[in-house]
């Protein structure tokens, strides 16, 4: 099974940002981590971008060549039809991951409008959650 | 670790209920598949009610007790400000399960009450999704 | 024709709660009234619960056992999604009955959030509403 | 008893109109229906109009002469204040019919302006609604 | 001077309409009231209808014919926007008049669509409010 | 017949606020105005201030005093509800007079919070709106 | 191919309504001109109402009988379910046409209600807008 | 006088529940509280239930057996329009208390469904709110 | 201990303000008895005043002089921020106090901006609650 | 003339996106069908971006150069003021289109927030749209 | 140039009120502060009251005798149309200003009624706010 | 002290863009304008980008560089959730900066999404605002 995980704004960020909230995990070792836990389990690439049609281009562009998608979409989330609207176009099996519990945060973050075209959504489990999203799509497939 | 698996109203009509969203699995398939795919990894017990009081019965009587709640509040989810008390009150790590994708369905259901209490949410992966928490509680516990 | 007519919260204080709405008939009148109206027409028996959760349980417990339900949600009908969703799971034909017309009342009375779950919505014509929805349970059989 | 059913826009378009919504049955159809159900029952006639006044007009034309309306306002029942008042107005004893069951249907189908000045509302049970109706104002003259 | 007073839906009422709101002044009463009041004031006509387009009739027809409207749009007042357009289109001085103060009773009463495309309106002084329009219609043409 | 007027904040500043819509007559104009239309008609006293609770302090003055008031709140028509509680406080005979129309200005200014507690409201007239005030006093008094 | 043009409220008043949005050219001048530029498209009858009800009445004619229609309901647009409804019921392909450009007038002209029974939108191209509605019928019929 | 003081969901958990909000005094040491300090005032009964229906059961057994309710409704406060309904039903005279000032909280729990059905209510004095309860039950009784 | 009672807007027409609310005690009586009931307990001085920005310098003027304040700020309950913010600015204990339960009243009574920076709210026991409010300070003082 | 045809995000998915709602044409088809259809109209090229800057430098790009603007806004429609600011900038006529008919899709897509930039808008004809977008502008440009 | 700086309600409680937003600077350091800082910029006098019509006497007092007014307003920010009316009624460039960034805090607080009537609003800067306010008056004077 | 000066989209546009409201500076008139008055003040460097995410770029590539950022963040001002976070992750002080009195503007323009991540916000000084926003980071500086 091949992956893609495609990461939105700010989460290169990792290890500076909000400290209280994210831990001090640098990005570096977001990804480390995604690929060690990941190795035995699927094929896995990790991209990243601040642009939202930039990432709307990693959606399309895994059509045809990846079997599913792990996606933290950052603040996007809570706004971009467009990439909701990119999804919906692949039809690629996607699981949307947050790191923090975004139903604890601000008003403005426990509305999702991009996991309507997810299978799931996993919320608040730290950088755990990644690979929480990699099993579950390998057992949506074990399961179709 | 011991985890109580707490099930909401109407969980324990699967099988019965909209197939067309939960499938044909019944509650005792998924009673049963819970207990056979955690058995190695810790000391689950299942309770059900459609009684929103008596879910709070079951958080407080957890209270002391159990190392963490996985927890499918049902309808109850998206008004039930008594239940998100009780998780509250008791500060036991409780996850958060929805077998269908909530934000795929009515408006009314896409915003959960009780998620802010809960160390985080999982949504749309099936009965999946109870070993989903299960995991999650256990990785929770490692990193702590 | 078996039919089960559930009554919701305070339905059980008739005869003593407001009575510039509801009128002196007391809730032994109105089963009684009921019994003996529809003696000709359907099989009866009458429930009653001021709790949200054994609500559902009789609606569950209805499954396979009764061909249409006559509800009354008493104040649940304003907000009880999990009453909703237990008749959604059932799926047995069921006529939403209101004695007080609740478009004259507060507010919040107006919304239904259980209606949508029913065959259809009787709202105003007192006690007789209950018989009304006896007939219509009956003749949408007979359409059937 | 002297009774006037008044359907309001595009009730005449019955049987070529949604048919998944309203079925196969004509508005002549209907029109025979109620007339043959009702025959034992009250004098009954029957008025329809697509325009919001004329059928305010019927409203009050019926004050002094009939002793009851059962109305469907159609799409009307939505946004008419000025049906509403006119009801208010003439204030004969009112039935309000819908055909479909309006819960089920488009949010803004949800709420009635005029049900407010009616003794009650019947909705979700096919043209048997407008019998029902009826039998509603007749149970209603006797009880006062 | 030239007014033409029209009357909006259920005005014709009057006398028989929610007399603790309206009194018992029949509306051949009013129009005779109007007529004899004004006098000595303006030539005026009057006219209504329960019509929404048929007002919009009377506001086209007065086109180049009249000097000023005093109008009572009744229930239209808070949703007829097309009746706003009529009266923006032909531009005639126009005064909208409720006979009871629309702030004292319903919220849905409390908004105008209509007063936007007026002079100013008058709420609350019984059927002097007509008398008042006229006057108004009349000091605003000494002023032009 | 004795009548006080109580102007509210930036009354005053007549002749030099927008002119565009209040043209260029002053506040001395409008006294002088008020006075000298009013002269036959009823004993006439103004006052004026800026402060919220000045206005409150006019009112309750008024009470037992004066038969009625015809009153310009300015600003506060759209938020102060101590205003509208020492209206019905004194419960003397009041008309809230606007000299432009609200309906045709900023959306905030559509909504009066006072004009419930009068008898009812002018708008839209100019300072003509003031001697239509006093007349509709007058014309109440006679009719009651 | 034959289509009925049916225009809605004020559409009539063209040439001496709001000339800054609508232009000079006057009712006459629209009919002339889309009998002029349809005359080799297709056969265009062209009827005009400020009556909802009598809209309703045109749509409902033309069933059976036209195989298009082209519709400016005017302010009825904002409101008029009952129009909704009709276009629902006879399922004549129907494009809705704005002479000017809602999007850029009042909030409460930027929602249409009768959009959603249509085939399309047309707004802001003048007179225009009548020819591309006659011309994207004629393409859709092609297109079947 | 016979006083009952019903206690809701999550009170029970005193002690445990949030200290920060609710200090360290247990749910006995709250019960052995109010029976200490109201022992010369009235005789005192005390229950406690997380299920709102048994909340009902409670208030509707206190009908003709007890003169004053004190009653913390916890959560229901919120959203129980049921327990609203069996107050208004009973019609005892009821204290609602708050141990903590709920308009310092979350703006969910700023609104109260049940004080409506109340005497009044009393917010953010802590297990005192419990005696000034009683103590207003008893000038209340005295008053009347 | 020394409390400063501060009455708001129209509390001074207690007696003369609308009866079957507040009944016909006068504010006279109400000083009166609030002096002779709170003897005994601390030394009391009540203010009143109908000025928002009055009120702010009363709550100033209490710092340093003052252990407590009861308030019942009338109609500015409802949207004084700046109350509000005079009263967090100075940090004395305080208790608002409503005559009438505003829940029961008008929609736009049932908020409360104030009450946030108050140690609580006591609402509905007419002129006792004052009474209740210096016991509550009494109390508050003796915890801490 | 020169024209711009402006594509936002997941119009180059066409033939693979929403088959149901956009139907099998690939965005190579709809490409050379604007080329086709507009080749003796006006010099038209053709550029697309999923990125909402880049189609803000496309926008600006054509300022100065290009007569006119057809754009497709894509999911950008729905919230892009930076495109609104940007067409708005430029002041170049511009249509906005849309293939499928938004006001029959969901609530979300029903607003445009760019097309009070443009000179109007066209939607639900399928990519003929983009055919009338061109003779619109062609048309607009003959009558100024 | 002469400039009248306005502070609003609360403003001379500074270093007393809420010393973890607005620091220990008392208000009369604050004045010395402006005063200083100033003295080479322009002729510069200080007011504060806590009334929200004083302050409104004070803007209209500066008619005629002030180039400039750098105003603080407080709570009154946040709805007072009546010191919005005033800025309106004189047209004296004004700056507003905020000590604290209003956007940081409570929701209430982000929304601004009268800086609608200033040249600019600054906030967020601390007392420094203050001269950036007369250096905003004086460059914008150099500019006109 | 280095300072980065960062401007979204469309600010490029400046001399050509609305010229009503910014004037006819052109964008290279502003940056030459920045750089001179800030010559003697910081070390300042100008970018600029219509795209969201190289926005946020240029914030994440500060970190660690510069001391202070000026942000004019154009139209994503109003939904970018997206810089706010970036703001927030780098912890840079920054001011934002608008060249138009938004609060004068249209309603969407009103509120500020990225302003709550800023040390304070400048708007309607034209583009001596920047010259501000650089004088405060500099004075802000000073203060810590």
């Amino acid at each position: 099974m091949k992956i893609l995980v495609i990461n939105g704004p700010n989460i290169n960020m990792l290890g500076i940002r909000e400290k209280h909230i994210y831990g001090t995990t640098t990005y570096e070792d977001l990804c480390r981590y995604i690929r060690e836990e990941s190795k035995s389990l699927a094929e896995v690439n990790i991209v990243q971008s601040n642009i939202e049609g930039e990432l709307i281009n990693y959606i399309q562009g895994a059509y045809g060549d990846y079997d599913g998608i792990v996606m933290n979409p950052g603040a996007y989330t809570h706004y971009s039809i467009a990439i909701y609207d990119a999804l919906v176009a692949v039809q690629i099996p996607t699981v949307e991951v947050h790191i923090s519990n975004i139903h604890k945060r601000e008003e403005f973050r426990h509305k999702s409008v991009t996991a309507a075209a997810c299978l799931g959504q996993i919320s608040g489990f730290g950088i755990y959650g990644y690979i929480m999203g990699i099993m579950a799509l390998i057992n949506n497939k074990k399961s179709n």
